[in-house]
């Protein structure tokens, strides 16, 4: 467990495939620190600062789950236009800490506040006091373990020493390394539009592996814009893209009580104000976003806990979105699905399954169902040009795309999620140890 | 795969532990019968007939499945007061399988009730026309494979030769054997009790291993009495202690579409007549049954695939019996708490995580666990005396019992299951193979 960043950069640099981000760089107004808090027991960096020099717009959504971990109690209780930190622990969820995680919250919030008050005087020309209020956590890791708040505090003035205020591809790269937990990959993505006449930038880092499932998960994702949009239309925007991207994947069917997806705009981009969500000028925006987000989410599942396969479930021409939610998520969750997927084997008759168990609207002679191109289950009926072969060839992609069409109706829904493999039960009977 | 049950009955009865079914004799009213109809590989027995030669009141629940076999839409189909036999095949689930399944069920069904029909003009005083419509049928086994109807047609003589008419444990562990699956033991219960000042026999068989969940799951359970007791009482009490026993079992969170529960009574018991359900004299009855019914499912989920230790969660003192539920549901099919189990982690983080994700009405500030006699938390944190090194030890156990209690009302639910371990899945990604 755990990943020493400087043997990740170098032995594993082939994996994360550098090309990908080579065009990662910097973003106007935002300034990166990562250390190590020894929150694991090597010296990985586990401790990520986001300093928002001037303040950044900011939306988030959080874990549905009815009990929420303190720092996500914290993020919710701060009343502010301005984000100007987010500062990210592994390692400790920091729920069901009680009384002293969310005091642990107020103090490095105080800490912090100060001295990057202290910073302001020394760097800028027009200081501006930073409060507690204008801090958001975000927390992963172990839930119930005491908040190693001591250890974190201590960081602190090396998290301001290491404050980089211009950022490259390594950077941003270090950032989604430091934010890992049982991930073997860092994940970033990367996106440019226009708003009006002016190029604005939508990057992205996550985290995800274990308890990834419907309405978020573990996954913590952070976006960075220089766009200029105000606070509500940034929440109206990511709610809306969450939906098909964070909230559609599946990787073990739990629930995390931390999870939380926020976007900060520095608004540094000089196009002009934006007035509504239907606003001409932010169309590229929201599908851009929508890309950013979608592209993390996928990166989430493909290196989901044990993954050796990434599947995704078209389910389509149902009565209701709802209806066709209710089939992918089944399918997608089923054990027995995830495990047919793993050995490879064609085995439709447990899709057949899970969606019969999915309480939606079906009508059996209405139904087809593909891999890929190829056609297996045809209105209702086993497709009469059916070769086992070549679905079991087939099952050998890493790429799974499982096709259903329901065709009751107009509405579609796309789930992605992985297989479930011996590597899964191993990581998670043993993730304490 | 397969099971070989001369084997089984040497190498492993020490496994079966036979004394605890030596109580098991004759049902009257009840002759048994297996073959094999090479449906496996292997020479197991693969066809079971039971017999009720004088008919025998019924009741069945099914899966809830929106997807069912051929077989339990023929069972649904027929409209008769008595049944003659129930005709049990493993190996192939007759599901999916379209007109050529369901056909399969009239032929066989048709060539059974003449073939019993012959019989009982050579056995008994009084014959009495056996029709198709008497005969139901459980299936189970891969989806959407062609019905074997030729094998099992073929083999119909040899199950008239080998009807015994009266049973002795060997018989009844020949009838759970021929049942199997993937399960590694037969099931069987037995209880007897008063109606009345009449002692009467209530005796079960059950199949269980994988798509075990909420809602039934491929077990077939088949319960057997002597009771006198009319057809719309059996269904009552059916129905009514299924919800504690085999709908609060879950392995994997997967449904069967082939689930199927059935009591048979042939009448034999020469009790008064029973007027209904709340009669004074059923409670026993009542009772027995439940007692019949739990101990079946326990040891469905007990042989879950791949199970190492069974687990019982208790959900207590809830507003309403759904939230107890979903509650113990919400953590009996969490693959990251049962993942915990399997590696003996007492990570009750996890517990957590999954009443969180229940949906369920809770207060944080009310939750108490334990562990056994273990307290883990009191009234939301942390018991000030839980020590990671007992709850470690107490892990090690083969049975692990989650005490929740909520402390918002008064309704409780307990849910059974197993942990996920490697076997599972490598039972899963074989399965066909």
């Amino acid at each position: 467990m755990g990943i020493n960043i400087s043997n990740f950069l170098t032995s594993q640099s082939k994996n994360l495939k550098m090309n990908e981000f080579q065009d990662l760089d910097h973003i106007d107004g935002i300034s990166i620190s990562t250390v190590s808090a020894n929150l694991y027991q090597n010296d990985r960096d586990d401790l990520v600062m986001f300093y928002f020099r001037e303040g950044a717009n900011f939306a988030s959504v959080y874990t549905q789950s009815k009990i929420i971990s303190e720092n996500i109690k914290w993020n919710l209780s701060q009343k502010t236009k301005k984000i100007y930190s987010l500062i990210v622990n592994t390692r400790n969820a920091n729920s069901f800490t009680g009384e002293q995680g969310y005091k642990s919250m107020e103090k490095i919030a105080e800490e912090i506040s100060q001295q990057l008050t202290e910073k302001q005087k020394e760097d800028e020309d027009r200081p501006e006091k930073i409060k507690s209020k204008n801090i958001l956590f975000g927390c992963t890791g172990t839930i119930g373990e005491k908040f190693p708040e001591t250890k974190i505090i201590g960081k602190i003035s090396d998290l301001m020493k290491n404050i980089k205020y211009t950022q490259n591809k390594y950077v941003w790269i270090k950032a989604a390394l430091g934010i890992m937990t049982t991930d073997t990959r860092p994940k970033l993505a990367m996106e440019e539009c226009m708003i009006g006449n002016t190029k604005v930038k939508i990057y992205g880092i996550a985290k995800g592996s274990g308890m990834i499932q419907p309405n978020m998960a573990t996954t913590l994702g952070y976006i960075f814009t220089d766009a200029n949009i105000p606070n509500d239309i940034l929440k109206k925007l990511l709610k809306k893209n969450i939906s098909n991207t964070f909230n559609a994947i599946s990787c073990d069917g739990d629930t995390s009580t931390n999870d939380m997806i926020s976007i900060f705009a520095t608004s540094k981009a000089s196009h002009g104000k934006i007035k509504s969500i239907s606003d001409n000028k932010v169309k590229e925006f929201d599908e851009a976003l929508n890309r950013v987000l979608l592209n993390l989410a996928k990166r989430v599942v493909a290196d989901g806990e044990g993954a050796s396969k990434f599947v995704t479930v078209s389910v389509r021409n149902c009565k209701s979105e709802e209806d066709a939610k209710k089939i992918g998520f089944s399918v997608a969750n089923s054990p027995l699905v995830k495990t047919a997927i793993a050995g490879q084997d064609p085995n439709w008759g447990r899709i057949i399954m899970a969606i019969g168990k999915a309480e939606a609207s079906i009508n059996l002679e209405n139904l087809s169902i593909k891999f890929g191109n190829i056609n297996i289950i045809y209105k209702g009926k086993l497709h009469n040009q059916y070769s086992e072969a070549e679905a079991s060839s087939y099952m050998k992609n890493s790429n799974i795309d499982i096709d259903i069409n329901i065709s009751n109706g107009t509405k579609n829904f796309k789930v992605y999620t992985m297989d479930l493999t011996k590597k899964y039960i191993e990581i998670n009977a043993d993730y304490r140890s």
